[in-house]
């Protein structure tokens, strides 16, 4: 496989969909119409999905898809290669403040992370990672992630999983958000890996993630030196749905011990 | 009082100050020096307010300053013509980011809001406000808030406040962020409030802030038709730290009645 193709293929898809998306906003503006926001973020979710798809059979047809909008195959294995797609991660942010939403493109090959991509579409910035090569923000190269004790770190976790739920015991989290210096939720799970991969979060925790929502910030934030697993521990699947915490070295190791030790998945 | 000529001037220093900021941060970052950042943030923080105040005594020197790094004067009452500034309102997303912080400014006459501004400065995009005459996104004007079900709401707050703590008994809070469609928390009291200024937010809730994170963002949400007031339905103070509750019309009065009544401001 010539990673560089596919690398070079992927970036100029990304940014293609993503100047159609802040097309498709700026003539919704236009338009003004709240009573199409539904359908508007429907059209633009599905329209970038296949977008992705079409391109992606044309060049690489031996190559499988898993998208969040359901165009990809059925999934049963990660054997070969495999795009894992969500077209607008966020669609709540897309809705409710046509930013704050981002394309998230993960490539793997028999499991294995390759190529990992973010796309702040309103923003228009690039993060992407090369397996054993490095990240980068646009063209700047990011530095690895360094250690950071919990009483110096911000943590994503939405406001909703340090209260009653039923995917944890709440009490498990709420002593991570008060030993930390500071909690934010940004309503999106790839721009929040965006963040952590950036040292702009130093940990991200969610309860319930689908494979599409981390897999390119689980391969961008590991080639940073950071790690992501589910919250017992376990390795992520690109095959089921689970829980996601995502943190700087050292930190996730902290957190896991501390906080969420006998912790298993429901 | 020239209200046109004291808008000019506030837009330019705030975008002049913003500019220096960003410039500060370029030069911050080409050096990589980790070690200074908090030097850095209350450098620029300093600088940036007696940018203001000595910009403000030249050409009104009959006006007052309320400044959060305290280069205004003592204040004892809101008479008169009173600026209402803070440098930078996310003093740790600054750190910590480089982004999501803001300059706020609120000029106020005799107690009355005339004049608001939240500048965000790394998107430099100016939220303003003239009383009675409309609010801007750079030069694109606002519509009014429109009401919202609670249901549909996207709630600012950070998840600090639906955990136990000394300002309120945090199981008020809890079925507010249950029963609305989301949950965020940016860091940043101007921010959140540009957001529900921008219809982005549908309502921002903070248990203490100082009248500085709050007093630009009270004028231009009011401008648009929505509400501030303290958690217990109080007028805001310029002269006193408080809660904040900043909402949609009806929004706003609806989590008054059916979370907070006979809530007291500890």
């Amino acid at each position: 496989m010539n990673w560089d193709k596919v690398h070079h293929d992927a970036t100029s898809w990304i940014k293609e969909a993503g100047a159609r998306i802040r097309e498709s906003l700026r003539h919704q503006i236009d338009i003004s119409s709240k009573a199409d926001e539904n359908d508007l973020v429907t059209n633009v979710d599905r329209e970038t999905e296949q977008f992705f798809v079409k391109n992606i059979r044309k060049n690489y047809p031996e190559h499988k898809i898993l998208g969040e909008e359901g165009f990809g195959e059925k999934i049963t294995s990660a054997d070969g290669i495999l795009w894992v797609i969500d077209p607008i991660d966020g669609t709540v942010n897309f809705v409710h403040q046509k930013r704050n939403f981002m394309i998230s493109v993960g490539i793997f090959e028999n499991g294995v992370g390759k190529l990992g991509y973010i796309y702040d579409v309103t923003r228009d910035e690039l993060l992407s990672a090369k397996k054993g090569e490095g990240a980068w923000l646009n063209e700047t190269p990011l530095s690895p992630l360094e250690k950071v004790p919990i009483e110096k770190a911000i943590i994503g976790i939405n406001p909703t999983w340090v209260t009653e739920n039923r995917r944890i015991d709440y009490r498990r989290l709420v002593p991570i958000v008060k030993q930390a210096r500071g909690a934010r939720s940004f309503g999106s799970a790839a721009m929040e890996m965006f963040y952590v991969a950036c040292g702009w979060l130093d940990a991200y925790i969610s309860l319930r993630l689908s494979p599409w929502d981390f897999a390119a910030g689980k391969i961008i934030v590991e080639e940073l030196g950071g790690k992501a697993t589910t919250l017992s521990g376990q390795p992520l699947s690109l095959l089921k749905n689970s829980s996601l915490i995502v943190a700087k070295p050292g930190l996730h190791e902290y957190i896991l011990k501390n906080f969420l030790e006998g912790y298993e998945e429901k």
